[in-house]
């Protein structure tokens, strides 16, 4: 008897009829003889009205009252969920992250998982139920809720087949698994059949939708295979794990895109050591997530510094930068909003010499400007126009054959 | 500095103004230098909705998960309510029944409250914060999530009252207090400045809205104040409590009616020992509340039986009394679901005759038939039609000069 963990998103469980249809496929993989947790993230866009509701009574609502009020969204799944599988003559419970002892930091809005007290879980598993775990949410030590942030609910889901010894984590969402690029932009994307941990890791990070980075890092820590299909059919998905044949021909896996990039350029900054610890560290400490970094070599003791940011933090970004550009003396502070980022991931692609000569190439008969580039072992991203990027990805899906 | 529990009603929380309002009501009674506990429901219909939305699922949802989902309505409310007082400059925080320390059995929809363990809610009232608590609400020993029934945040709110040493238990709903009568009915009903709990209780269990008699009962055994007021204006609201003087002049306080009346009368009962328990246990188990019944005298060991119940309950009621009559011979079974019951309270009225002869006259007079009659201590009932009730309750306010 295996032991399975299936996650359905939000999408999946959009209302009645749609809940109705998860538990026919949650109660297939029990009849299969498995035990079966399931955890469900809240029904459609519940967590965006809530969130709604709270700004309009409180500007900035204080991030413990939003993680309380937002948890309530997955409860809410979690209880239908257990109905419609009795409705259907399966035994079944719902338990709140807090009762399925998903414990977590204090840090709400963002909360790190720190273990998981698999009890009650293991109890009701052991009395043949069905289990359905409020996805996304856990408890502090002080009883108090928190919820974990963007990818919470595949994390509740890889954690929990972590802490039981799952087989596998299935995550079941609206896509039918990963694929070479997204297909609304090349129809002739292929569905990968499987990806190793560190590919999808950094498709996930550079753009792919598909799946939460955080959750494939805490997969690839300890290697629990996860499998990405679609909860409306049943097509076969895409396994991510640790066994893909290291040796492929074509060592591209995928394109990754993502439009939500902006760029802000520190002109005339005078290179004293310190000066990069002085714009950055305000900006983590305003919780802004920074990208790529290049600072170009310094002409007189003066550089440029230039990185990237998400486009929705722009605005809170510059406004920590621009006084301390003023502080530190630089001439001044420019930024764009208008770019995007194409990445080619594969593994093995840095002992292969003509990779990155091939992706500028490919950009570059499309008339593609590059303004940045970033690379990792398995990665090379380059920043470029927004407009432009729909048709990178095109090229460049055809430049490293992947519709084949 | 005193402590001061406030509960809130639905309709007094049911949208982010409202909620906004209320957090005004609720800082004014920080500001007077008191420690506020507040109590709120859910926001609304929310309760209803989720309601509707597990029977979309399940036609019989399972009483543990129903419980799990109704609680987010008042969780919703909460945070929201702790939100709003933040946002306008005070320390606030809100608490789930179970982080309030709410411990109940575990007969899941009407669960009862065992214990409150007030340790969380003391160290918050400690820093400084106004504690929002999430009515209707507990956990059982297992962790798992209650609710208390009807009446359950009224419970709540009384519960918490009792156990932290509250001065008072101000109830604040969409009505200014307890009156004569209903003023839908009766213009010149008159509000009660102070009631005492028993007339309190009987008014409550007998028609009266403003309030539910677990409550008042509670509040009693432990001699805790209780006011009713409005959350919609500042008007003084009654004032339920142990010390109203005994000896009033007109010791009827007020009139309570119901709408909500069916009859089932079990017609030829062979008149032998256990043939009442053989009908009203089965009742009892099938959750059907009983109220008045009447058995005739017996002719030739043959009798009638007639008892009422909520006319909600009546199809129940009738499923499980039918087969019981036909297998104890009774002769047949027959219903009315169109009565009504009117019933004049106050204390001291079983010892000054006359009460009943006033109340029988003036219905009389009206050409009212009075169907049933049942008594307490300080409660006389007439059962009668329904389409009769408004104009009995005129008949009797007038009669027993409640206008003045």
């Amino acid at each position: 008897m295996a032991l399975i963990v299936q996650k359905y998103g939000g999408s999946s469980v959009g209302d009645a009829g749609k809940i109705k249809n998860v538990a026919r496929r949650v109660a297939q993989t029990k009849d299969k003889g498995n035990q079966v947790v399931v955890v469900v993230s809240a029904m459609g866009d519940t967590t965006d009205e809530l969130i709604k509701l709270a700004y309009q009574i409180n500007e900035r609502p204080d991030e413990r009252e939003l993680d309380m009020l937002l948890s309530t969204g997955e409860i809410i799944s979690c209880t239908l969920m257990a109905m419609a599988l009795e409705a259907m003559g399966y035994e079944a419970i719902s338990l709140s992250g807090a009762q399925a002892g998903i414990r977590t930091d204090a840090v709400y809005s963002r909360a790190r998982i720190q273990r998981v007290d698999p009890e009650r879980i293991n109890k009701e598993l052991d009395k043949g139920n069905i289990v359905i775990v409020a996805g996304f949410q856990g408890i502090t030590d002080e009883m108090d809720i928190t919820t974990l942030g963007r990818g919470g609910s595949d994390t509740t889901a890889v954690a929990l087949a972590v802490s039981l010894g799952a087989e596998v984590c299935q995550i079941y969402t609206d896509v039918e698994g990963v694929f070479t690029a997204d297909p609304r932009i090349v129809p002739e994307a292929q569905k990968l059949p499987e990806i190793g941990y560190e590919e999808m890791l950094e498709l996930a990070t550079y753009g792919a939708k598909v799946m939460h980075p955080r959750a494939v890092e805490l997969g690839e820590l300890f290697s629990v295979p996860i499998l990405v299909a679609s909860s409306f059919n049943d097509n076969p998905g895409t396994l991510i794990h640790g066994g893909v044949s290291m040796e492929v021909r074509n060592k591209v896996r995928g394109i990754a895109h993502d439009l939500d990039v902006a760029k802000i350029t520190v002109v005339g900054v005078p290179d004293r050591p310190g000066v990069a610890a002085s714009i950055f560290e305000p900006l983590a400490k305003a919780n802004v997530s920074v990208d790529t970094i290049v600072q170009n070599a310094s002409i007189n003791n003066i550089t440029d510094l230039t990185f990237t940011v998400a486009e929705s933090q722009l605005g809170k970004a510059m406004g920590v930068v621009k006084p301390i550009a003023q502080s530190i003396g630089a001439r001044e502070c420019v930024s764009d909003s208008k770019l995007g980022k194409v990445s080619i991931i594969g593994t093995g692609m840095q002992n292969t010499p003509g990779y990155a000569a091939r992706m500028f190439g490919a950009l570059s008969e499309k008339g593609i400007n590059i303004e940045l580039i970033t690379t990792s072992e398995i990665r090379i991203t380059c920043i470029i126009d927004e407009a432009k990027v729909k048709d990178a990805v095109k090229a460049l899906h055809r430049a490293f054959e992947l519709e084949k």
